[in-house]
């Protein structure tokens, strides 16, 4: 299992000139020996979610997609977005958020030295790659009997999921709602509401969705294609009092559909009508973009609301090391009930850049996740 | 000037029926004598802000308006607008947020009897009638010379100004961006952040409204219809660091664009590319809707953005009343300076009731606005 340095690996490469074309190729680095605190892991699985497309992918229209010449793929950027694209143009960009491997070599330091040979999470970004040298302290040992493919997307899902639950205990919430609620994240979601007996609303996009959820015991499920999905909602709403949603969609109505079917909920509540709407928060974060067309509000739901972008990164940093760490424990102790994924298909590197594979990760489908396994044989 | 309690006054009324009508009338009240700690005021000056407008005209179509039969006036409410208009149906509700009259009788108490014959200022709803009762404790006395018409204005569009500032201060940011920005509050925002050293960056519709914004000392002004409109405002929130706004349009696309802005001058300030873009926290408030149109989101702006509805009020309520005694001894002192409103026309409430009136105050033009007099002659 300890190998040691190989010299050089493979690594994904993002690439979009300023000429408005991205390429993806895969580059051969060399692998320097890791410093006294680091660990060199040998990557074997790590997960394609939403916000690895984001960089992998860019702005880039897909329908546009060409194969070679030689091992590389091509798109076109629509020139319109170009100007989004400025801060990363004409940079080669390795790709991957998070991901789990052997370590098969180690920096002198005793902590880095107990982790040779076990199988480690990590998260960091450029996990798309044959090997990658992670500082010790940051890498997750994973239960003994536990492979890279369960433990691949041990840190962007579970810790999003944590973190809502967290938001809406700091933000004086006492239910959730979340959209897109069949994917991974979302059962993931639901197995953690079940346990810690928060009400959780779950608004999905199809019949056989809203089965994937009552199946594993969601109470509230509401379908956002159901003619009858406001009366729907605002009745979860009423049972629940959920007033804090974290939605993976971003355009289109849905979320200016959950404010105002909070705010007819918060309005069954009072006793005197006020033009200004209920004094009841309601709050919807953003935090994918499941659809790309521009978010539409129609602000039928008083003065008390609020809408926002939510990231991972800045909610960790805002609770701090110790509160991260005991989220990151719960994780690796709940590995294979609460937070099992589920993969659709494992691709090597190379199947990445196949235009038909990429094609179908980039369906975003809820329910279905790629998995890279860079040392695929 | 003391002339006592007339025992009966008028009072404008609006009531939206279940039918799908909304119809203003006048209605002859009577009036209680003052409790110990009350006042009577015998109102002389009530402004029309687009806050009245919401309460008085509901969601009707103001193109269906009709005059009679007798002294009322009715307009259609459009059906899909009767849901949001629920907590009112079939009740007549008083109109006016605030004003300025004159005490003509007052309670037993000290500090209400030494109110008598002052003019004094008041908010609270149903100021759009001759007289209204308020606790003397609630009143702001002009200043001596200072008329019922100059103290009209005294609450809503102060407050909300150093409102604006104050949660500028509040929430970590050291400039502002506002919109509609020629607007009375406009003027009075850019009197507040001359007077308080705070840069401010003025979104206008016109060339004109800009000149009357440079005319005052406005240092940085972008108007909206200029095809260098984006370029502009970048321009000056690099300049000034802004990155809070308050918009009073609230429809379209306005809110994204400055976001986008905001985003934009950020990122020249970082030196390595995010594909979650800038870690600055840029936030848009609005607090009035002169565009009913959705608010539509490109979310151009990576994930560190907030937009959210933003109401004196709550604002107040959450400042304190010492804090908000501050901000009303301010508004007294510097009334006929930096709070001093103009009007376009001073208006009867049996004119506020006809349809060519109607039409005018309705439009919600920038820098027009409309004086209710309930005891003009």
């Amino acid at each position: 299992m300890v190998s040691g340095n190989p010299g050089s690996g493979l690594q994904l490469r993002s690439l979009i000139k300023s000429s408005g074309e991205l390429e993806l190729s895969l580059a051969e680095v060399e692998i320097a020996d890791p410093a006294p605190d680091e660990v060199l892991v040998r990557v074997e699985g790590s997960p394609i979610n939403p916000s690895d497309l984001g960089l992998l992918l860019g702005a880039a229209d897909m329908s546009t997609v060409r194969a070679g010449p030689g091992p590389i793929v091509t798109a076109s950027v629509p020139q319109q977005y170009m100007r989004a694209m400025a801060g990363r143009v004409d940079q080669s960009m390795p790709v991957g958020n998070e991901g789990a491997g052997v370590v098969v070599a180690a920096g002198s330091e005793p902590s880095a030295q107990a982790l040779l040979g076990r199988t480690v999470a990590g998260i960091g970004g450029a996990m798309y790659a044959q090997y990658r040298t992670l500082k010790a302290a940051d890498v997750l040992p994973l239960p003994p009997g536990a492979s890279p493919a369960e433990g691949a997307s041990c840190f962007v899902n579970p810790l999003t999921a944590l973190g809502m639950v967290a938001t809406m205990r700091a933000e004086g919430h006492t239910a959730l709602v979340h959209t897109a609620a069949a994917s991974n994240l979302g059962q993931m979601l639901n197995k953690i509401c079940l346990k810690d007996d928060v009400a959780l609303v779950n608004i999905v996009r199809s019949p056989e969705q809203a089965k994937i959820l009552t199946d594993i015991g969601a109470k509230h499920v509401a379908d956002s294609t159901a003619t009858s999905f406001m009366d729907d909602l605002v009745k979860a709403l009423v049972e629940t009092g959920a007033t804090l949603a974290f939605d993976a969609i971003g355009g289109g109505r849905l979320a200016s559909q959950i404010l105002s079917a909070m705010e007819q909920a918060a309005v069954q509540r009072m006793t005197s009508y006020s033009r200004y709407g209920s004094t009841t928060h309601k709050q919807v974060y953003i935090y994918g973009g499941l659809d790309t067309r521009p978010t539409e509000l129609a602000r039928s739901y008083g003065m008390a609301w609020g809408l926002g972008g939510w990231l991972l990164t800045p909610f960790l940093m805002k609770i701090g090391p110790a509160e991260g760490q005991k989220l990151r424990q719960r994780v690796a102790d709940e590995l294979k009930t609460t937070f099992a994924s589920h993969y659709t298909a494992e691709i090597s590197l190379a199947e990445a850049l196949q235009p038909e594979i990429i094609a179908a990760y980039n369906k975003r489908a809820t329910g279905e996740k790629y998995l890279v396994n860079p040392n695929k044989a």
